[in-house]
């Protein structure tokens, strides 16, 4: 039993700035431009089953590398045709839409009588399909198809993908178990198990659900399947030759996922098996399943999470290393890993309506997902470092796109995020203006919520319930609000006394027009890191309501690795409205000992004397939107 | 014509503890030991040019690395015998004496007809002698051996060794030259110039210096021999398999060294390469080597010298990269380079003779040098790191040996570094209680300096001369001795009126008996590097006259990475008798972020408290001669 359910973000209509302009990037510019990436680079031709492949024509950085056709590129598809379904439940489209059921008939008549699908073994060697789970991505790619066929389904009504996936998942199905002649597989990269769930929440067929409870119980069992398949096909598992850590932590493989504490290896293959960990846990009222992600969620928070939402240190797995391990400059931050964590939170969110988990949601929406999106909705970075030489530029397109098409997914459905509904109650977890037509135990609500959140803390929400009755509204006090101030219809609310596990609790038998004013103080603030977290010593990073903030060379007249920023110096406001169209900026006295007339000594006695300068921070999300140069989060203190 | 000598060491006697103590370990315990790893590892049974070589045997931390005969073996016997020559001069010993004979006896054997002498090339490839000086070492063994057989010759009037080098470099000078018929080479690994200007100086043959400095001349001449040879033996000249930086900077041979202004690639050749240049400089009063010294000299010290006289930052290349590139825990520091800049310091001195050059040798002399060798003479360090998270351990020997019997051969023969020579003067270049018996045009002169230098900087110089007649006493006064006080005789001598150029200078008709009192004050002093220096920014190096401190693990209760110096904090001098046979350790408080109680959160808006703790410090030389642990050069300041 769920207690909270999340809300469909059609019902959601966002009209405050801040999100109206993001959402707007993406439907126009990111998902159109993407399509034309698909074709550019060569990765919708893959539909054609040509082999062998053409060569990858990306217009990347550097050059083409030489890739071609990529076992990943099936979800690439799927992600698109996500993000194309949720631009069209925005609102139709016969240009997009054509496009997808073209892509769809090439799917259609691309699967195998028996309802395989898989565009590079079908293209190259159909033989050795159901190999290699570990490292081939056939069950992620056909998890990714499937949140597309259904995305699609919901905005078109059109069956004709989804009965594709469903056969496609049929075979699956009779593919892997524990019955006898079935493999006891499971993915190599989690992804399907949230994808099935969705679909059994879409249809409500129980074997849905059951082969995702099939996969994520079955991982990590012993003897361990991907050495079997591996000794299977004649490798050597000890030669994990896509495993940077060549061991089953690579993909959270290690063990039984109910006794897993220890958040590990590929960041995004964790953050999507942690969510449908949380989905399963809601769905089947699993308690063993949630105290594994309420282990985890305490482990990645508290030892293993950038300032910024960001997951991953490591290039060379993509992922986890030790705790207490943030580099800065060599963070990898996977933006997709921010956007499964959104994800991730949510579901704990509405399994347990604690605003921790909302709080840490804001923060990866706001600073490390968005950060992967350029301010023109068409250049991206793949990975989301907290400092940079200057030499950490936006991509216009990736070898490995997955990035790219999350996070206009993410930003189409955002509004989704937004309200929780639950038991009597609704909460409201994310502010910014919208307008909601939600339903309460098949009553009809509006939430209209007038606001420029994140610019400014000063949220009026007015409530426009049909019929009469008691509920509950939860309006989420992030914990930054600490000052934080409420009127309901002009009268005082008693914030602290009224305040439940994070969130502003009041029932009443509401009243068309009721109004509630919300102030949430955003004062600049610093944050300090944990001082086993060796790189953030003796720095500070700034903040202001959800938003982290960085120092970008363009906004500093002095070399940004030379600033330093005295423990007391005044934060001051600024809202700069000629910048991204309306940004508050945080502006310092500052040092920087750069600009001491040292001479050519290399060593002297008298230490350097920092000479004054000025400090201009902007909110980290929309850094290497303008000239290239320097970045910081984290300052140096003095 | 150079303006000062240096002094023979066997004149020099040293007597207070510091030197007395460095000195009878090395002539007790390094130069017989070493005889033993040169057994024990194999390197002797190279003499007996067996194909092929047995394997190496070398008892290193990791086990053995399969390493076999090595190139460069004859420098590390010739190296050896070089240090046993030095023993040999401070006492003369039988049993050592034998061992010497043995080897000479060997390398007379197999010294070719011809005169060529090659360990690896007349034991597994004679028919490739002299097709690769780039990177096969030939020259630089012969610079090795004939260093070994003047020392023993000095030591012994045993001329039999020299006899078979002097036939060696016949052989060589038949072979390379800008005459027809010869080849334009020179040495992949400089070394054998500045043994030639040693040979030359020994025995007044001008053709000993010609060659030097047709070696020096030639080095960067266009085409490039590198290249040439590279083709003649069929070699691609680009594949440079023995440089990490792939270029003629690796080996100084970039471009003439009259041209060259900028310090690069691998740190002992550069520094061997200006010594040979500065002896040159001095022996053909060539003003162009010369500058290119002074040129060299400035650019190093001001953009690529450690705080310890370290040399070379980076491991990939055993050199140099950039400018104010000067990492702690990654540094290279190779012994031999600190070493080889010490013979530099001492030539650049003597050319000119000013206190710059005394303070710098001294600096590396003591520091980035003696951190070389264990406090038992047993143990090395082949990289001097200023900074360890406790993994950097001393060996017991090393598959490239060269730093061990460097450290051997330069503490064996140190009295030679105290003294310069010049025209009616006698300079005194490093303290330390020792008698010297020296000679000033012609005159002898007797100096007996009582101290305990470096434990305190009280000096007490008496003069014994024979004869009457003036002359000119210079006693250096080290850049740190900021409040320097002298009485000659009892009367107060004026320090700064008379000091040129770093030193105190006195021209008197010096009576046998006139005593000078010398009183160096060291107070402990912080040291700050240029701000462009980025790693050691915010940071303090500790140092007390000549000597640089660190932190080891083993004196401290907090984690060496965890301690923080306030500024003003005031630094204690210690003397601990127990310590090393007497030390001066430096206390001071300090403040750990690590202690602070901070609990379980990743990220707060209050910033650490330090907690109070002790920091002490002990010359940096001494470290890891206890039981292991971190240690750190440059402290982060509060």
């Amino acid at each position: 039993m769920r207690s909270y359910s999340p809300v469909d973000f059609t019902h959601v209509s966002l009209t405050g700035p801040f999100w109206a302009e993001r959402l707007e990037t993406v439907l126009t510019r990111t998902v159109p431009s993407q399509y034309r990436k698909l074709e550019e680079s060569g990765i919708l031709e893959s539909l054609e089953l040509k082999d062998p492949p053409p060569p990858l024509r990306i217009p990347r950085i550097g050059g083409p590398d030489g890739h071609t056709h990529q076992v990943f590129w099936d979800s690439d598809i799927g992600k698109w045709i996500e993000a194309a379904g949720y631009a069209l439940r925005h609102r139709r489209d016969p240009d997009l839409e054509a496009k997808v059921d073209a892509i769809v008939d090439q799917l259609e008549a691309a699967q195998m009588a028996d309802g395989y699908l898989n565009l590079w073994y079908q293209g190259h060697e159909i033989e050795k399909r159901w190999t290699n789970l570990r490292d081939r991505h056939e069950l992620y790619n056909a998890g990714h198809l499937l949140e597309g066929a259904i995305a699609y389904y919901q905005a078109t009504g059109k069956r004709k993908l989804l009965d594709v996936l469903e056969r496609y998942l049929d075979h699956i199905r009779t593919t892997f178990g524990t019955g006898p002649g079935q493999k006891r597989g499971y993915p190599g990269h989690q992804e399907i198990e949230l994808a099935l769930v969705k679909l059994y929440r879409l249809t409500g067929e129980r074997k849905q659900l059951d082969l995702a409870a099939y996969f994520i119980d079955q991982r990590g069992a012993e003897p361990h399947y991907f050495d079997e398949e591996a000794v299977a096909r004649g490798d050597d598992p000890k030669a994990y030759h896509f495993y940077a850590n060549g061991n089953y932590q690579y993909a959270q493989a290690h063990k039984p996922v109910r006794e897993q504490d220890k958040v590990v290896g590929h960041a995004v293959r964790a953050m999507y098996m942690y969510s449908a960990m949380a989905d399963l846990a809601a769905e089947l009222d699993d308690d063993s399943l949630r105290h594994a992600c309420e282990m985890l969620w305490k482990d990645v928070t508290t030892t293993r999470m950038y300032v910024t939402g960001g997951f991953g240190p490591s290039a060379s797995n993509e992922g986890f290393t030790t705790d207490y391990d943030l580099p800065n400059d060599t963070a990898y931050c996977e933006t997709c890993a921010s956007i499964a964590f959104v994800f991730w939170a949510q579901r704990m969110l509405n399994l347990d309506l604690d605003g921790h988990y909302a709080e840490l949601m804001e923060l990866a929406l706001y600073n490390g997902t968005l950060s992967g999106l350029s301010r023109d909705g068409e250049l991206y970075f793949y990975e989301n470092k907290l400092e940079s030489d200057g030499s950490h530029r936006r991509w216009p397109w990736h070898p490995c796109p997955c990035c790219t098409m999350n996070v206009s997914r993410l930003v189409a459905s955002v509004g989704g995020y937004f309200y929780s509904v639950g038991p009597d109650a609704i909460a409201i977890n994310l502010y910014g203006g919208n307008s909601a037509d939600l339903e309460l135990d098949g009553r009809r609500i509006r939430i209209v919520e007038e606001s420029l959140y994140p610019l400014s803390g000063k949220v009026r929400v007015s409530v426009h319930p049909d019929g009469h009755g008691p509920f509950t509204l939860r309006l989420r006090i992030p914990d930054w609000a600490t000052d934080a101030m409420a009127n309901l219809n002009g009268n005082p609310v008693d914030v602290p006394g009224q305040t439940e596990k994070g969130y502003l609790t009041i029932t009443r038998d509401w009243i068309d027009g009721d109004v509630i004013d919300l102030d949430l103080p955003m004062p600049p603030r610093r944050i300090y890191a944990n001082p086993k977290v060796k790189m953030d010593r003796h720095r500070t990073a700034l903040a202001r309501g959800p938003l982290v903030y960085c120092a970008e060379q363009v906004d500093n007249e002095t070399p940004i690795a030379d600033l330093l920023l005295p423990r007391t110096a005044e934060l001051v406001e600024q809202m700069r409205p000629d910048l991204f169209g309306g940004v508050v900026t945080l502006t310092t006295k500052a040092e920087t000992i750069a600009r001491d007339d040292w001479g050519p000594d290399l060593y002297r006695t008298a230490p350097p004397t920092p000479a004054p300068t000025t400090l201009t921070a902007i909110p980290y999300y929309l850094w290497a939107n303008r000239e290239p140069g320097a970045m910081q989060v984290w300052i140096r203190e003095s």
